[in-house]
Order: C-alpha cells, then sequence, then structure tokens
C-alpha cells in the first residue's frame, strides 16, 4: 500500500527516493555516495549513532518515508535497540539546530558536545548529516513521492541498507 | 577580510565551503560531484538558470557565503545580465517553496510551471538545486565558517567557478 497521491513528475513505482534515484541517474550516483560516505564512512560516531541522527531530522521535517526507513536502519544496526547517551543527546541538539538554520548553532551548543566526548569529525559529521538530510527530506517530499504505509515494506528495506549500505542496495 | 568569529571546528583559513572541502576530502567528493552534476551537467535548465535558484535559495537562506558566490557565478554565465522571465519565475517558485518545506510544493505550482515550459526533468532539477542548497547553506553555517566581506573576492571565485566548474575548482 502506497498513499498521499501522486508524484509530480513522472517516476517509476518505487517508494520515496528509490523511485527517484531510478529514474535519475546522474544524480543518483553523487546522492549515493554523499550517504554511503557519511553513513557508513570513516567516522568516531558509530553507524547506528549516525543513522539515528538522520532519523531524527527526518521526523522533525516530516518525511515519513525518510524517518521511517532510517529509525528502521539504526535499530537495525544497533541489534535492536536505540542508541542513547548523554554525546548523542548533545548531538542531536546540534543537528536539530541545523535542520532549522545553521546559523543558530553557538559556540556553548558544541563546547557541550564536546564535553560529551565529541572530537571535531565527530561534530562535522553530525552537522553535515542534518545539514544532508535536510536536502534528501526535501527531495522526497518536494516532488511527492510515494509514502508506503506497510511497516514491513520499511523494515525490508531498512535491512537491505543495514547490511549493504547504500551502494549496493541500489 | 573575513567576518563573523570563529569557524566551530578547526578548518584551514578558506572562505565558506571551500574550507570544509580541503579539510574533509572524503565528503568533498561526493559534494563536488553533486554540484558538478546538478548545475553544469545535461539539464533543460542553462547554467545560469540553475545558478540563479541556488543563489535565490541562499539569499532567502541567509547564507552569505552561498549567495554572494553563487549571484556572482550566474552573471557570469549570463554575460553580466541576471537570467529572469515566466519559467524561471515559475521555478522559482517552486524553489522557494522546497526552501521551507518540500510538502508545501502543490499540484498547482507545477502545473504553472509546466504551463510556462517546464518539462519533468526541469521541474525534477529545480527540487533538487533548491534541495540541494538547503543543505549546502546548512553545512557552510552550521559550522560557522568564515565569510569575505570583499566583494572582488567572490568575483574571483565566481570566475573561477563560472569558467571551470566544480571539479577543476577544488
Amino acid at each position: 500500500m502506497m498513499t498521499w497521491g501522486v508524484p509530480h513528475i513522472d517516476l517509476p513505482p518505487l517508494p520515496g527516493i528509490a523511485g527517484l534515484l531510478a529514474a535519475h541517474p546522474a544524480t543518483a550516483g553523487p546522492l549515493n555516495s554523499l550517504a554511503e560516505t557519511l553513513l557508513r564512512g570513516p567516522s568516531p560516531l558509530t553507524p547506528a549513532q549516525r543513522e539515528t541522527i538522520a532519523a531524527h531530522v527526518s521526523r522533525r521535517n516530516e518525511c515519513t518515508f525518510c524517518a521511517e526507513t532510517h529509525g528502521a536502519v539504526a535499530r537495525h544496526l544497533a541489534g535492536g535497540e536505540v542508541p542513547a547517551g548523554p554525546l548523542l543527546d548533545a548531538l542531536l541538539a546540534i543537528a536539530e539546530k541545523v535542520r532549522v538554520d545553521g546559523r543558530s548553532v553557538t559556540a556553548e551548543d558544541v563546547a557541550r558536545a564536546r564535553a560529551a566526548g565529541a572530537d571535531d569529525r565527530a561534530i562535522h559529521d553530525t552537522v553535515l548529516i542534518a545539514a544532508a538530510f535536510s536536502m534528501f527530506n526535501r527531495y522526497v517530499d518536494g516532488l511527492n513521492t510515494l509514502t508506503p504505509d506497510d511497516p514491513a515494506q520499511y523494515d525490508r528495506h531498512a535491512r537491505a541498507l543495514a547490511e549493504n549500505g547504500y551502494l549496493r542496495a541500489v
């Protein structure tokens, strides 16, 4: 089952960003490469922590496809648990500010994250993940792509992304 | 001259996104590739029209570095003129909605752009450019990068981007 109407452009009947990546391969290359590097590449943050930041931004932007997908990927990667703790709390606070307006991040926000254990790279990756999902959410919703309403469909897709990442899944 | 304080992380003394791309090459690759594909690759929209959309989103997000840079690139590409017309007006209206919230784009917005000559690819590219600059603006401002206040510096940088694109300029 898919809900929420007809996409604004002609796309194959695939949910969320999948239809866009299939129909527009020239931009799919860099977009998949960015997701793989940011969410799976070297970082002081675990993939589960990074997917949790992605899911948080997507949920606050009310991008159902992205929020459900990345929330499920985070749970798969964390063995069913939801990642938590003071470091992640401080990084989610920065991500939330970036989501609204990058200029609202303060030196105090960054100092709180450093006190919880974040280094420069963790702060960089948090800001860029929040910024990138500010893009992915708008790409998915701005073209009114299909949003599945069956949780099992998200779970299957999330398992593939958790196991294979963003390059092989496409 | 650079203004607006100290970046939130250690970066080389380069303005705006240049410092981020130099310090974080793993993500610089896909980010430059996305900019080149979106702003210079095949599209029914001219590079000047696409840079105008990028500049509009950046200006509305008050990202001074991005707005000044891409505004100057658009003028270089258009031979000193500012691109304009009913098609660009309709696409800028879609871009503005994407900038605020992707879900706010309506079928009527898209129909207006089609009546002005937009095809699916033009609508796709407009939405993804607006979404991508929602990312670039937040990346640049969320880490409090350096913002030059000398117009000549933007003009030099913009000339290089207009002539060489986003892969050779780095």
